[in-house]
């Protein structure tokens, strides 16, 4: 090489300055450039949400170093060698010429500079609602440190009253909390039939109830079909089924596109979902052209699909891979990912790792087991919290295709413990003595993530078969007359019930009221506990006395998401 | 099979009734027994030390199920058909005829009993030290309920204000904890010169440190010579060196052995380490005897050689297997520990999974490559909390071998994700690019494990050599002259510094005053900063300046285990 190497860097939000500072680490003579929009550079923008819902209160910590120091672009040129250029958009890639046009947005100068390696962190750009009044005063996303600054300040300035989310992913989510915090009456409205779409239904549902118990609304199935407004101010949203909802505040969180606009232009390979495609190498169809982040499509390493994961963490890894390609040569790979992702939910957390159910048959994937867990993180005598889990294995050979959890209880954990399962190809047969680190502040004696992978095993062998609360549910409303056996104790009967005409035997007296069980011992009956364990002990049992048809329901009382009969008193 | 299958478990504690529980599930018409010696059965051992500290105060909590039935004999007969035992000693095995002669300890009878299989889990005995005194009134040890009651007692009765703790190993620490927090006044002695002897040295110096900071007093590398007592009860305890600590209670935890008296007269083979040896299927030399628990030996998967983990974890998992074996023939296997543990300290956490640099060179691996990586388990707008992580990988392969991790950040989630990397056999190169699960409320953008793996990635490729802690102080300490730069800023350093001649200069500011960096661009230079992230960026600065022996100090002033100057005020 003569001279110099030049990097530019369009996007400074995450895998951009990631990819700039690891170039750099790469190579202390190159001459490296971060071309960014926004007035801001490396803004923690998954943090947005605990900053609008009052976490903390100093913005700054959304754009500094751990150390406290904002890293504006005098810390980027003295910190790092790198020049930064804040309200500068890139508005064109000339590939013959190798130069980027870039405007300076204060004044509105363009300037042409040259490279020999680009790097494309670009982002993505919120989804907008086609229909009438989305331009009106009040309706905003929560993608930008100024929609940040935005809802933030409708916190602190408390003018508000009422809002409503459009969306129930992650964001939709996230801000439906931060902004109920802030007391703000909430609706979330979600076109689906459930929140968070990386979850099956029954576990969404879950999510649902507790959402609704902290006192937001939510409406699922429903669109919005207008904004509603009074001299250009949002007054409420009207859905496609009529229901007006009065508010002052919508936010909109159906979920991003990926920014291709230049990288578009300049004939770089866009793939199906929209998103540039790179080779594991973070390399675009030009070779002197990286990309990184929520700009960029990757490979779903279990399907061997490329999908569109605007993930923070992917985006600084992906960063560093650019950068250092762009500095070494094709040194570094980035191999795909397997979609982990988590939301905080109030005093839940919801997560999956890999396929739900739903998303491993749309992938093709016909001959597969799952299973529900519920069990607490830790034991009663540390407080322990309630996870509820599902797991989805290949039947054939017993490979971990992907897991979810929901609840109060440590998630982050178990959605990290299988996230590492998936990613070492591990079966459920692996996952059944894995060792943990057990003491009892931190888990089970056997962990819930063994003890899932236990309950996998013993349906895999044949043990139990299992049957899902929304199926126990869907054929007692279609007026089915199934035993379904309650084994838990009668002060538990007493205290919250399902109330579906269940039959209360307790595991301790089973073995003596046989009589009270169907003669017939071709008869189904469907067990159940609090978290189905005394369930399954009874399928055993009865299935020990001859009884040929007998299913536990999948995580029992803790994993119903339908209303249950509960005592108050 | 001709009739019913005779299933004796000999212990009651925890691999004891999961195999008992699973051979029952296995099979209804089983005639399972359990034969316990102690009152009570199915005790959450490692919940002592919590009982003891009063984090909770109902005994039966330790003896429950989730759902508050206490485990007694009766609980065993009524919900899972299984005779227990209790205040029953098995004293002798005939493998001949296939009985074990019990003693029931309430009246002195004896009687033998048959079995078809047999499974001892007959679990550890706590060491003991051979010095005078050792019978005195108030030493005691923390492995029995009736310890754990004991200890309790002292605690509620608050008559003692001194007591001695002997062995710095997992259990000894939760015993100082517990006792602390009773407002005893608590001093540790370990023979070794460390605590907690799964660490290496410097992180476990770290957890010393923490231990001294909350009033304990902590002796390493000294013995106890001679328990002192009055009138037969216990008044101190002198050590090797001749100090004596007065007090009036000694809890001893120098570790245990596995409880293979009745076994081993039995002629089944023990291992190297004392304990009776399994084959994957938990099967002894008998094949009618199977065996899970403290007193058995396991593969070290890493190591190949067999080693004792009494682990409650494992005990469970060993349990299921040799409960299903019992009843089903060898088709359950445990294939094996990596030696997962992690214990509470105060407001630290510490662990170890695989092998600590100091285990693994015993264990023949020369060719190795070790980090330690500190920062924050989340952002600092979350209040994230320091984790200090050594990961210790082969360098031929990146094969990783072990991680120890300590803090007060969520030590358990990291130590549960490596956990999962050693057993899927991922390399250093595969954990640069796991997909965790990443919000804010859980960690950070780029987690801390995936960081370490980044930063054993650099030093691996000779990217950036490290150099530790401790032998920085050992040169410093011996006198010579090294040029070490902190990169931090002037008020950090301000607030709190190394003081061992460090020269100061920002990292902000290193490009501009290269001139204070000694000419000899063969000179050794040793950069670090809080965690050594800036270190690492200023050494490779100054690397691209044409410095040749430029060196990292692991961990920064968060790794620093030696004492530090502060400022307070």
């Amino acid at each position: 090489m003569q001279g110099k190497k030049k990097i530019i860097v369009i996007g400074g939000s995450a895998a951009g300055p990631k990819a700039a500072a690891r170039a750099r680490r790469m190579d202390e003579n190159a001459e490296i450039t971060i071309i960014q929009k926004a007035p801001d550079l490396s803004m923690a923008s998954c943090g947005y949400p605990y900053y609008v819902g009052g976490v903390f209160d100093d913005r700054n910590m959304l754009l500094c170093t751990p150390t406290g120091v904002v890293r504006d672009p005098k810390f980027y040129l003295n910190a790092k060698g790198i020049v930064a250029r804040t309200e500068t958009e890139a508005v064109k890639i000339d590939r013959k010429t190798k130069t980027v046009t870039v405007k300076n947005l204060k004044n509105g100068d363009c300037e042409d500079i040259s490279y020999d390696k680009l790097i494309i962190t670009a982002g993505a750009m919120p989804r907008k609602i086609p229909v009438p009044g989305s331009d009106l005063k009040g309706i905003t996303t929560l993608q930008s440190m100024k929609d940040a600054d935005y809802l933030r300040k409708i916190r602190d300035d408390k003018t508000i009253t009422r809002a409503v989310v459009i969306g129930g992913g992650l964001i939709g989510i996230e801000t439906c909390e931060a902004l109920q915090l802030a007391g703000i009456e909430i609706t979330i409205v979600e076109m689906l039939p459930q929140l968070l779409t990386f979850l099956d239904w029954e576990l969404a549902k879950l999510v649902e109830n507790h959402v609704k118990s902290k006192g937001a609304n939510v409406i699922t199935a429903n669109g919005v079909a207008e904004f509603l407004g009074e001299n250009g101010r949002l007054t409420g949203v009207k859905l496609q089924n009529g229901t007006e909802l009065p508010c002052e505040l919508a936010v909109v969180a159906i979920g991003v596109n990926p920014n291709t606009a230049i990288a578009g232009d300049a004939g770089l390979k866009l793939g199906e979902t929209g998103g540039l495609i790179v080779n594991e190498f973070m390399q675009t169809s030009d070779p002197d052209i990286y990309a990184a982040g929520d700009c960029v499509e990757s490979l779903n390493m279990i399907t061997g699909r490329n999908v569109h994961a605007p993930y923070g963490d992917l985006a600084n890894l992906q960063g560093r891979v650019a950068g250092e390609n762009a500095i070494n040569g094709n040194s570094a790979k980035f191999n795909g990912t397997i979609q982990t992702g988590i939301c905080k939910v109030f005093d839940f957390a919801a997560g999956s790792t890999g396929l739900s159910e739903k998303s491993a048959r749309a992938a093709g994937y016909n001959d597969i087991e799952t299973v529900i867990n519920a069990s607490p993180d830790k034991p009663g005598f540390m407080t322990g919290l309630l996870l509820v889990t599902k797991i989805v294995a290949e039947k054939k050979n017993g490979k971990i295709l992907g897991v979810q959890c929901v609840g109060p209880g440590d998630v982050s954990k178990q959605l990290a413990i299988w996230a590492m399962a998936i990613r070492g190809n591990l079966t459920v047969e692996d996952m059944i003595n894995a060792d943990l680190p057990y003491a009892p502040p931190f888990s089970l004696a056997i962990d819930h993530s063994i003890a899932g992978a236990h309950i996998m095993q013993n349906k895999l062998k044949g043990r139990m078969k299992g049957i899902s609360c929304s199926d126990v549910k869907k054929r007692v409303d279609a007026g089915e007359k199934l035993f379904i056996l309650d084994t838990r104790g009668p002060d538990e009967y007493e205290q919250m019930r399902l109330g579906i005409g269940e039959h209360l035997i307790p595991i301790g007296a089973l073995r003596n009221r046989l009589n009270e069980i169907p003669d017939d011992k071709n008869a189904e009956i469907i067990c159940f506990c609090k978290i189905s364990l005394r369930g399954y002990e009874a399928a055993r049992v009865l299935e020990g006395r001859g009884w040929k048809n007998v299913k536990v329901m999948e995580g029992g009382v803790m994993a119903w998401p339908f209303t249950r009969e509960k005592k108050y008193g």
